[in-house]
């Protein structure tokens, strides 16, 4: 599924994916999740990279198999996530960080390279991840952008047990983030500007819900969390939150706009920390695809068919979706 | 020496200390540091707050003591710093971080108290420190605010042996970074915009010198650094010294803006954590004292006498001082 022009409309397109190299796999993809990154990647369209084919969570099942793959054979399930590629020589690839590759990791998809809203979809063996045993397939495709980009945070501070953890933003990721937090033993409170997800939040599992327009639950909040995890995309001041940490925690952001403009003080006293991340390597990735099998963790998805995607991507900009489209593409041939 | 009116001049002023509570000790101060926030306060004079008398990096002589007072007796050589009270009780205070008490912690001076552009300060004995035996009292006084205020972040990051340590700026606090870090047994770069302090921080003992202008030589810092300490006072880009830190590596702010604003990119590729410090607690500031006292370390300072504070001043907001300068109050009589 392709938008042909900026501004255009959604529709079926063919195209040839590359001939398998010896370490390549061609994938049937069967669930592709609706990333709001996508989003960003249809305001960005211009004429000159048109069509886009977005997507790059998903799952599928191996069709090919190029002739020194090793790790899978024709009909394992598969899942992929944003990362397809890397250096694999710098000191970030070395750690096992390939989403930090000095030489910026390949992405799933870009103007060049379709993504996974399509029926196939080539990569070297050594990024894709056996499918996890005893999930439903359509919950795990959403586990391998949003789900990997909440649990290398989380992990990374070492969320656990005796911590009261903070998610900022209910919507694809928080949802997953709240699961994972939980699932890692930590209380969780949900910080929403819509008193409308404070039920859904609790049916999620979390502890508390606070309205981070309520300025008075905001005050009250002073000091008192040990890791906070802002998954809102839209651009918004930090300072609340790094308030709410206690002294020495850490806020870590997960959308992305040009500049980060905390509060100088806000950031000072107390000695918080500010930081970011983005995706995660191989090694945290299996990590989270045991970790949800284990737990039985998948993402809530409302499933549409792929010739819908338009539709997903309309109400996905206005936040109506509890928590993440994924795209159904058996249909597409 | 106050200032008397917005915009006016300085000149002798005579007013009354409180009376000593018992806890309390008068000091007979005789070098008071001048330091970049006291042009602050200088610029923020409202005629409503006049008349101004600033200083809260100074040494002297206990003069007298309350009936309660243990630590001094009269004649003692003593020090102070920015902070001169603080709650006690809450969990800043008591694990000995009453910079960031919740209630805010008492400030040498404000709107209301004089500060120690003055013969005489009265403050409680807890809030003083002994002078270190061997150094210079007039280089020791800027220890207590500048040198705090770098020694802290330095030792909260745990600066050591192995490491290389960037000091962003050269100036009474950026000096002072350069010879604490040294001295700890880092390896240290400046970053500086000015190509003429090239020469004089490698005679402070910096191992490296950057010219911060200059785009090639910045760019080759990518990935390099441990920890960087950001003394620079104006409000700048943090983004080129997040690139400069290696993965997982902290930037720590000093300079207080009304917002920090490094690029979302810069902090998220690698982990880079942002920070910000201000002043000590009690505890890390004498260990500051007794770790100069043991290296030998003083600021480089400039002696002034008291009544020529309005043309120090006028020199520190050229950037024109090799370090810091600091009063001689002894001729106030």
């Amino acid at each position: 599924m392709a938008l042909t022009a900026p501004g255009g409309t959604w529709a079926p397109y063919t195209f040839d994916r590359r001939d398998l190299r010896p370490d390549d796999i061609a994938v049937r993809v069967t669930w592709c999740g609706v990333c709001h990154s996508d989003l960003h990647a249809v305001e960005a369209l211009t004429a000159g990279s048109a069509p886009l084919v977005p997507g790059h969570e998903f799952v599928g099942e191996v069709a090919a198999v190029g002739g020194e793959v090793t790790a899978f054979r024709v009909g394992d399930p598969v899942a992929v996530g944003n990362i397809v590629d890397s250096c694999g020589t710098c000191a970030a690839c070395r750690a096992g960080q390939e989403q930090f590759c000095a030489d910026f990791p390949t992405l799933t998809y870009d103007s060049v390279t379709p993504g996974a809203y399509s029926r196939e979809y080539v990569l070297r063996e050594s990024f894709a991840y056996p499918m996890p045993a005893g999930l439903d397939p359509a919950g795990v495709a959403p586990l391998m952008c949003a789900g990997a980009t909440v649990y290398e945070p989380l992990r990374r501070w070492d969320v656990g047990p005796g911590q009261l953890v903070g998610v900022v933003g209910l919507g694809g990721l928080g949802h997953l983030a709240v699961k994972f937090a939980k699932a890692l033993g930590a209380r969780v409170a949900v910080f929403t500007t819509s008193p409308g997800k404070e039920q859904p939040a609790l049916d999620l599992g979390a502890d508390e819900v606070i309205v981070s327009g309520d300025d008075t639950a905001m005050a009250a909040q002073t000091g008192r969390f040990d890791f906070i995890l802002d998954t809102a995309s839209a651009k918004h001041d930090p300072s609340p939150y790094l308030r709410a940490l206690r002294r020495d925690g850490t806020l870590c952001m997960l959308g992305i706009p040009d500049r980060y403009e905390p509060e100088a003080m806000a950031l000072l006293y107390g000695y918080k920390r500010l930081a970011a991340s983005g995706s995660a390597g191989r090694a945290r990735t299996r990590e989270m695809l045991d970790f949800a099998a284990r737990h039985g963790i998948t993402a809530d998805v409302e499933k549409v068919p792929a010739r819908e995607v338009g539709r997903a991507l309309d109400r996905l900009a206005r936040n109506d979706v509890r928590w993440r489209f994924v795209l159904d593409l058996s249909g597409l041939g």
